[in-house]
C-alpha cells in the first residue's frame, strides 16, 4: 500500500482530468481507456460495467495502472500502479456514482449522472496504490 | 494496416494533447506513461530512449495501445492499438524530434526541443495502426 501526497492527490483531482486506466487482455496486448474517477484517501475509485473489456481484465489480472497529465506546457504527469478489487451490487454505486459524475459534469448535473452510471450491472472499482511516479514540468 | 480517418487524423493532432502509451511489462503488468508525438501519413511517430523500459517493452512485444481524450465535457476519446517498429541511428531523428518538439513547445522552440531529444541512444518509435475506436461527446 502507498500513500499519496497531498500534492498527488491535488494534481488526481485537479479539474475534470480523466485518468487513462491500462489493463491487458487475455492475449497479452495492452487495454487502455480514460476512466472517470475520485479518490476514497488513499484508493482511487472509478465505476465499470460488468460486461466490460476492462472489467474481465482486472478479474484476471488486478494488477492495473493509472495516468493522469497535464497536457499542457512544461506538461507533467502522474502514473499509479495499483490492485483492483471489484464490487458487485455494491450499496454504495449511487453515492460513488452521483460524486464522480458531479466531478466531471459539475454539481448541477451529479444527481443526472449518478443516477445513469449507477444501473444494474455496474461495479465499484477501487485502486489500491502500489507504486507512484509523479513527474512535475518535464519541459522546463 | 488501418487507414485512419480525416476526423481521427484531426483529433489526434488537436493542440497539445499526448498520447498516453500502453505496453506490457515482462512480468504482465501494463506500463503507461504520456508522449510527444506526430503523423506520419497514418503513422504515429515518437522519440523515446534506448534504455526506457517503454522500449524494452515494445522490444519484447510490440502490440501497443495509445489513447488521446478530450477532458472536458462533453468528453471524447480514440484509442489506437498497433504494432511498434523501432529504428535506432535513424537519420531522420532529428527532423522528427525537430517536428514533435515544434508541435508541443511552439515553433520557435522547435529547434532547441530537437536537438534536446535527438542525443545519442535516442529512437525513433513508429506504430502502424492496427484498430481504432474514436468515441465522442460521451456525456451528451
Amino acid at each position: 500500500m502507498y500513500t499519496l501526497t497531498p500534492e498527488q492527490k491535488e494534481f488526481l483531482l485537479q479539474g475534470t482530468h480523466t485518468g487513462k486506466l491500462a489493463t491487458v487482455r487475455k492475449d497479452g496486448r495492452p487495454h487502455l481507456v480514460p476512466i472517470w474517477f475520485v479518490l476514497d484517501g488513499d484508493t482511487l475509485i472509478f465505476n465499470t460495467g460488468e460486461s466490460t473489456v476492462k472489467a474481465a481484465n482486472m478479474r484476471r489480472d488486478p494488477r492495473v495502472t493509472i495516468c493522469v497529465d497535464d497536457e499542457n506546457p512544461p506538461f507533467s504527469f502522474i502514473v499509479v500502479e495499483g490492485i483492483a478489487t471489484l464490487e458487485a451490487d455494491s450499496k454504495d454505486l449511487k453515492l460513488w456514482a452521483t460524486r464522480i459524475g458531479g466531478r466531471y459534469m459539475g454539481s448541477d448535473k451529479a444527481e443526472q449522472f449518478g443516477e445513469r452510471n449507477s444501473t444494474a450491472g455496474e461495479l465499484v472499482v477501487r485502486i489500491t496504490p502500489t507504486k507512484v511516479i509523479f513527474a512535475k514540468d518535464l519541459a522546463d
